[in-house]
């Protein structure tokens, strides 16, 4: 036997304890979200968020047991819309909490959708299934439409060219694992991050959640751009949204000149269209040769086309890789604190030394 | 976060308690469906429908702590014919109470049936897989085939133009709640249900199944019509079972001057021919504005197409939405019967308070 | 209620106990394996065979309690080549020991691969999601580029017209409970076993990985005949293995006057070609009318097409039932050596009486 595997990670991972070191984290502002569907970023504000990734955190360092902390719920993932890297990523974070799972894997194609079924219907259904649905459609007003009876709450994995709002949280969970000063200060001007976000807000449902997230952050941010082929990347939404934030923020074709000066680099490449979905924006490509700052940081929901080439993995602006595994831990924390199973841990933990973490729940 | 689900229940929801409030329940009867397969209607006898439709109503009524009844066993859900609500219902049942789940969720055409295995092989298979198999077929004779070889218990859900009785026992599990004099007594002329069918039981499975076990309850059913849009809705043994079975009984293409005389009516518009399925009957609309009976109720099955209007959702005419939520408990209780769970809980239950259900185990 | 089982299983079974009975069982040699990928049958030694085939007679004769040996794993099945028999079998090997599931059982077609997503990032994410990946896939190199960044185990479910090594295992297993003498000592000349392969070992990975296994054990095969449509069945790897080999060994086109002298015979017919498959040597048929030797077995992965009648499903020729059964015990043996979970049961196991199993830990 020769196989052992030698394989390193890629890229850079920071300790999640850099977010919970030195913390009071206080989960009753978790009460809030129990029992919601979450639907878009619009429900989050920047405490809830913060919040989420403090949990996230001590799951991911290993600071709290909770091997079953979902246990008796069952959860189900209805992905409607194909896909391979979410679906586990729910269904790992499930498991890993000792939920179960009911699954539709394959796409409408295959089911009672096929036969004329509405989705207001499935919804009815999915009340005597499960404690939780998770949804992921090609059709933006999906939500809608099986929210209609739904009396449990739904997580939207991805509606159509709607919105994504868990891979948001996975996002902004490496970003803060990576600089926790933009949850817990205002920074310096100097120290602001300048974000580049290289794709189409208003079409591609991960950037619109990021986005929107971002804007919760707005304070330790020096100034957004938007680099898109289309005209107008935003929509009217957007376009009010970053207006009224009150930072610097602007949009272009061209990312020459921009590239070189961003702290944080938000890529996608894939937009939905109804029921499938075309590459845009692609033709922007970042690799191990391109004008990088030293520091800078890469984000990517992935799948990637070729507009983030694996030349990039190995260096340190790669934090994507990292980004893909927390979300594990932030849909975690997310179904412990929409399922109610924050306060069996207490309302709130003190992190009491700084080299040796210790955790006291008071 | 504003999203907490405010949605209400829609149509009526009979209290299972209904079926077992002062009733002696005796579950030594569900001895002889011990490893057994579960293929038709025709297996039933009123008494182990009634015995099946009580355990359930314990389930259903949070009166039984179950939780891990079927824990170590595993339920091989093989949908060979797809089904988003179906296998869906079948492994919640499972999961709840602790079974674990092995699944063909994705129709034949991707299996090593593809590859022209034949079900005879995978039946032997499924005997080294689990310890009980749920099959959908698109074919009527798959049962047949799957079974030469297997030596673990199968139910069938579905098989092509065959029957679905476990959807049946649904359907009066349902009816049972909402009118358990119907299981209990001989009922006076008056008080007995005028059924009535809207679709082809010869060529609509589940219509076929409940059709089956309403002549278990014919005592208490004053007449059967069939509306149906074929010149023979029922084919020879349909036909003659309805002849022996002793009561009034019509076929008719007409559903007017029919409907606002019925108690209970049962409609469906699918149709499985081979491995397709087409709407039949969907001419026999039902809507709020129908002429029904004050009292009356209707069962769907599901999925619907046009058939059944929405407008009825909120009708207490609904009995619909409760059918579709009970079918995991009877499906429960029908696991826990064949995999010989039942016999923990004691052969005999005695329910000795009217106002305050108290089980006492004999 | 008519319906009880009355199937026999058809063909022979050998008992598991053969191959434990008066055996010292050192696991210590399991610890070479543990974190290990398995993607070749050249991964293994003779002793490493034997003693994962020990191990899963324990676990078939239920010999070991070993209910929840896999607690705490999550397991992932990646079939992106469909498949029904092979992933229930991984999965139910998993589950029958507390591990848990998350699938991939669609095939590419559906998932983010279609989305044109690499397969290295996917590996790079199941890191995050489980603790074990099973991999089907139509692409012989596909091992190799989800291999890229796995840092957790990949067991070989079969790659394009690679190799399956878990099925050379099944097929040795039940051999070895057949004649469990091939692994314990140096037969005499007249009892070595006549080996016949029908099939073409360099386009059949099942068949591919069974060979490669033989020659483990070639001190007890007297000689090897393969018969293929093929003109050079074997390619040039195999070629040289065998004739390094040192056995008498030869290819042909013809079974006749082969067949009659054969011991064990395996069989199959179906080849990969990129993502499709094709029926190749299915010319060669046998039937209950076929000149066997009269002690003679057949083994065939299955599925089978014609090449395998179903008349000899009744017959003493029929190893390949039980073949099948026994992979789900090979496969929780490989499961818990990989997963480090054998030494909880001790190094050592001494089977100290003959007639009545007895187990004793050191």
């Amino acid at each position: 036997m020769k196989s052992r595997t030698t394989n390193k990670f890629k890229g850079i991972k920071p300790d999640p304890e850099n977010l919970i070191r030195n913390a009071n984290i206080d989960f009753s502002l978790l009460g809030e979200i129990v029992g919601q569907s979450v639907v878009s970023v619009n429900q989050f504000s920047r405490e809830m968020v913060g919040t989420l990734c403090k949990l996230a955190a001590l799951l991911e360092s290993k600071k709290l047991e909770l091997a079953d902390a979902l246990k008796g719920n069952i959860i189900i993932t209805a992905f409607f819309e194909p896909s391979t890297r979410t679906r586990l990523s729910f269904e790992s974070a499930a498991l890993r909490q000792e939920a179960k799972i009911i699954s539709i894997p394959e796409g409408a194609r295959n089911t009672g959708v096929a036969k004329g079924e509405s989705l207001s219907d499935i919804g009815e259904m999915f009340n005597a299934y499960g404690d939780l649905v998770v949804l992921r459609h090609t059709e933006t007003d999906a939500i809608a439409a099986i929210g209609e009876n739904l009396r449990i709450p739904l997580v939207n994995a991805g509606n159509g060219s709607g919105e994504h709002p868990t891979q948001a949280l996975a996002d902004w969970y490496a970003i803060l694992k990576w600089k926790p000063t933009i949850l817990n200060e205002e920074l310096p001007e100097s120290e602001k991050i300048n974000l580049g976000i290289l794709g189409s807000p208003g079409s591609m449902r991960a950037v619109n959640s990021f986005l929107r997230m971002a804007l919760l952050f707005k304070d330790n941010i020096q100034k957004i751009t938007i680099v898109s082929e289309l005209a107008d990347p935003l929509g009217d939404e957007l376009n009010k949204l970053l207006s009224e934030a009150g930072i610097p923020w602007l949009c272009t074709h061209d990312m020459e000149g921009t590239v070189e000066e961003l702290d944080v680099i938000y890529m996608n490449s894939i937009a939905f269209l109804g029921d499938s979905y075309k590459a845009m924006d692609s033709n922007f490509k970042l690799h191990a040769g391109s004008p990088l700052k030293e520091d800078a940081i890469i984000l990517h929901p992935l799948a990637r086309l070729g507009e983030l080439d694996h030349s990039l993995d190995d260096s340190r602006h790669n934090l994507y890789f990292d980004q893909a595994h927390g979300a594990v831990f932030v849909r975690q924390a997310l179904y412990m604190a929409v399922l109610d199973r924050v306060k069996d841990i207490g309302d709130r933990i003190n992190v009491v030394k700084e080299n040796e973490l210790e955790l006291q729940t008071v």
